[in-house]
């Protein structure tokens, strides 16, 4: 590709971002931008990462003894091709969309609560508000597809449709609306990078959206779905059996194809993780590294990295939560997940908490002393 | 009990507290001090821990979806019989000692490198300074017992002796010096929460000191050397098979008794060792939780809870090492790690990190709405 050509293709991707909503975008002018957004993913710099290596190695402590962190600062390197990352600004972004399937009874909480949930978010009073203050995060909400209208509007400027059909009747959105979402949450990452966040994190909330998340890591790990299934925010064993029944049913009757990530979305995924899998794409493209919270950010990066497979690389992992799915689907991506928290949360508070761990990996690199520099025996 | 007599006791406590270095204390005095500090260790407050689960169900998220947070909150308000848990002071408390053993040639690195991390820990350069930085707390360095001549002496100060003898030819120190050890502990915990500190970690530094902490967890779970020995700062496959044979030889020659934790601490323990069980008995005693941190912090802890089976309440487990013994050991204490971040370097830095999780569980606890506030509707 000439430097002329690329120079347009980013032509193209600006012109696309800065519109307000992307429901009128056609699905010719939407599936080019996908391309071009998957094609601008590179590999890490390993160059970068050598050198972090190289300093970590010379810091007082035995050879790669800080383990996780110090793979986390290699990570970050490679990602910013840069041997001294910077992660100052962090942002979850928070993804809200609801699930035709909770009319199945998939859920314990019933749909109003998404909406609600929301709003506690823009007050800052949900758990990943406290926790995110905590790490010096910001939270980033957005509407991608909840059912219920919001108060005023223009809290609903960049929702693509008033939640999903049914997926146990047949496919959750049209192939439109399935790139509206990966391209909506891609435009909502460019703009927080664009702000100047250096690091963002995934981040949902919907009613119903562990049923979609089970049905895209059964359908990816070729698990069958009681392997995969959890208990969601507190269903009891027969509504867990349900559950798995339904999410059976809904790949069954769509048949989704395995080589069409897009198609795998459209047809059991949802909004919410739609525009997650964007925002993966996008940190990928910019260069960001991008912290994954639980099962449904998972499920988002299983869809990303069919779509795009060295998206993977920009990925960092987080915790792994109590949903059952959630593990099998980090090992599908080969990502370990750092901590056991037993959170069933969702909202991006696992990946949040990592920010912690981030900020130590990066602590360590710059500012511990060397064996030279403290006069310390070497092995 | 008559509150004469436990006044008396507290006071036999603090004048034994105030002397400055415990060498030329005697054998019975010191058997009186531990007695009396383990006769003040208490039971978890239950009320305090009912008062802040009602809290955490009332907060916007399905019950317990917070899973360790929740569990986190709710014992740091039942060790300091308080709904509202303050933890904002913190300490990583770093003992220092040597061990006779390396004669054996278990440890990568010479013991040189014991005083020279020392003087790393006092200037700020180690890992375990920089990570406590970021927390937000102090590292409280204490020599206990290295081989070697410290400048200015007046770091010695607390030395008890100069290194372990050999514990592969005999005990590794006298029952009076074991309990010097424990009562140092003790008394650098004591002061450090008579300074305002409301949470304490478990750290050290010593070289070969995987090596008596291999020996105190073998014993305690009765497994083979093999099964929870691991390679230190960086053995090969032939000096790992050494160093499980010095630690087997170590049982056998020694014979500690299983009822006695201040005999298995002599015989095939270590300075430091013996000053994180006395400073994890004193925060018991103090009703102050400390965070245990690798595998030589669980080795002290399965020598305190042998002591004072009580002491586990007020413990709060960070990670699990890279170091096989170290999972083993906190099964035997019942405890759960929360992160698994491959780390084998010691010092506290695991714990450092489990700070922030502490400080998020406190977070949660007191910033997060409530359904009532938020008006979510609850399941």
């Amino acid at each position: 590709m000439s430097k002329t050509e690329l120079n347009q293709d980013k032509l193209f991707l600006e012109k696309f971002y800065v519109r307000e909503n992307l429901t009128e975008t056609s699905l010719e002018e939407c599936q080019a931008a996908l391309k071009l957004l998957v094609q601008g993913v590179k590999d890490l710099d390993k160059k970068a990462m050598e050198a972090v290596q190289t300093r970590l190695d010379s810091l007082t402590k035995p050879l790669g003894s800080l383990g996780v962190l110090e793979e986390i600062a290699k990570r970050l390197g490679g990602i910013q091709r840069n041997p001294w990352p910077e992660i100052e600004k962090k942002a979850v972004l928070v993804m809200a969309g609801d699930h035709g399937v909770v009319a199945e009874g998939v859920s314990a909480f019933p749909q109003e609560v998404t909406p609600q949930m929301f709003y506690n978010f823009l007050n800052g009073g949900a758990g990943i508000n406290v926790l995110s203050r905590h790490a010096k995060a910001e939270v980033i909400c957005t509407d991608v597809g909840m059912a219920f209208p919001l108060d005023p509007p223009e809290l609903m400027r960049h929702r693509v449709m008033n939640g999903t059909h049914n997926m146990a009747q047949g496919p959750a959105m049209s192939r439109q609306e399935a790139l509206q979402s990966l391209l909506t949450g891609a435009k909502i990452a460019r703009q927080a990078i664009d702000s100047g966040f250096r690091v963002l994190a995934t981040g949902e909330v919907g009613i119903g959206n562990t049923t979609p998340s089970a049905a895209i890591i059964s359908f990816y790990t070729g698990l069958p779905a009681q392997d995969v299934t959890g208990r969601g925010t507190g269903l009891d064993d027969a509504a867990l059996i349900h559950k798995q029944e339904v999410i059976t049913r809904s790949i069954q009757v769509n048949q989704p194809n395995p080589q069409d990530g897009v198609d795998v979305l459209s047809k059991i995924g949802g909004l919410e993780i739609g525009a997650l899998a964007g925002a993966i794409l996008e940190a990928a493209h910019s260069q960001v590294p991008i912290v994954l919270d639980g099962v449904i950010s998972t499920a988002a990066a299983l869809i990303a990295t069919s779509i795009c497979p060295a998206a993977r690389f920009y990925l960092i992992p987080s915790h792994s939560s109590v949903e059952i799915g959630h593990v099998a689907a980090l090992k599908q991506l080969e990502l370990k997940p750092i901590m056991h928290l037993d959170f069933r949360l969702g909202e991006g508070t696992g990946a949040a908490i990592a920010f912690h761990l981030l900020d130590a990996s990066i602590h360590i690199l710059k500012e511990m002393a060397t064996f030279e520099s403290a006069g310390v025996s070497n092995k």
